[in-house]
């Protein structure tokens, strides 16, 4: 486990979250099922980036690995609800993140790896307060171990930081957990897992 | 199995091709880590663009969880080889195959799943050649491991196809196999998958 003081995320989500969620669990798991593909993606553009950072790789597609399992099973949700999936909303709240990424290298690295613990931490909660709420007991042990996936994978992307940055990764995640505090609380509560 | 009558692929790779690989295999699997990278983004893009076709979506998030495995154990070979792997050299072959998807719906849809298809039938061709001439023999059953994901793979798409398109995808695939053909032939042969 990582020697950060920070808890991640920095702030709890709005109790009026989970209502919202809870009274349209379908759009939930609709843009669910985007959230875990594009965590997959995110992984695999690292790959793209930065292929001779053997350790970073090998972490990084173990995690695409797991991300699509979970596309796999937000899928079979949706079909056991009887509900379609649907396109993609957008993510101001990723997009917003993403914007603080610094353009130069190496710093750039150390953002991309720190926004993406930021998404994880964020997801992890609130997938976590969805699996106390939701009533149907496989939903609610199925979202049980996707927060905990969204933990280690949280803590997947500080080790990277830690190694890319030891000098200066806790001060920046300091400041960007701030940002994405800041960022959350600015977004109008949806049935959306951001 | 797929009832077409057509050998995927269509033409047999040149021998020109095997010896100019078996000169330079690291470059072949660091070019090879992308293409297993870049089949999963493929497989991913197809769930951004068809989120509501529930059995499309499942079949192409196992594909890309089969292929981020993959990009794993490429990356483990680069690294037993003392190997870094590099930059993506881009893929002229893969984008002049995507120039030929017609850019309206339905025929996109049946457009890029048959050129996927093309695309893991040509993979699993030269993967089954490295297979049998690699001298090594760890790394040539993982190579031929690999070719057979690729046929399986090939074989999903070809079947997706027939679903999405019952009436015409022989048509079009026996079109877009000729294209594929020529593609290949007016490639100049390099140590790379394609």
């Amino acid at each position: 486990m990582l020697a950060t003081a920070l808890p991640l995320p920095l702030t709890a989500t709005r109790p009026a979250w989970l209502a919202v969620a809870l009274a349209d669990l379908d759009a939930v798991h609709q843009d669910h099922l985007h959230c875990e593909r594009k965590a997959a993606q995110s992984a695999l553009s690292l790959v793209r980036s930065y292929p001779d950072r053997a350790e970073l790789v090998l972490a990084v597609a173990r995690l695409a690995h797991e991300e699509t399992a979970h596309v796999v099973q937000v899928s079979q949700l949706l079909g056991r609800r009887g509900v379609d999936a649907t396109l993609d909303h957008g993510d101001e709240y990723a997009a917003a993140l993403r914007e603080l990424c610094r353009r130069r290298e190496p710093e750039r690295l150390l953002d991309r790896l720190l926004v993406f613990a930021l998404i994880e931490a964020r997801s992890a909660e609130r997938l976590a307060l969805l699996a106390g709420a939701i009533p149907d007991p496989a939903t609610a042990a199925l979202y049980k171990a996707l927060a905990a996936a969204e933990v280690r994978h949280r803590d997947t992307f500080l080790e990277l930081a830690e190694q890319a940055a030891p000098a200066t990764w806790r001060e920046r995640l300091a400041e960007l957990a701030r940002a994405e505090a800041a960022i959350v609380d600015a977004l109008p509560v949806r049935p959306r897992i951001h």
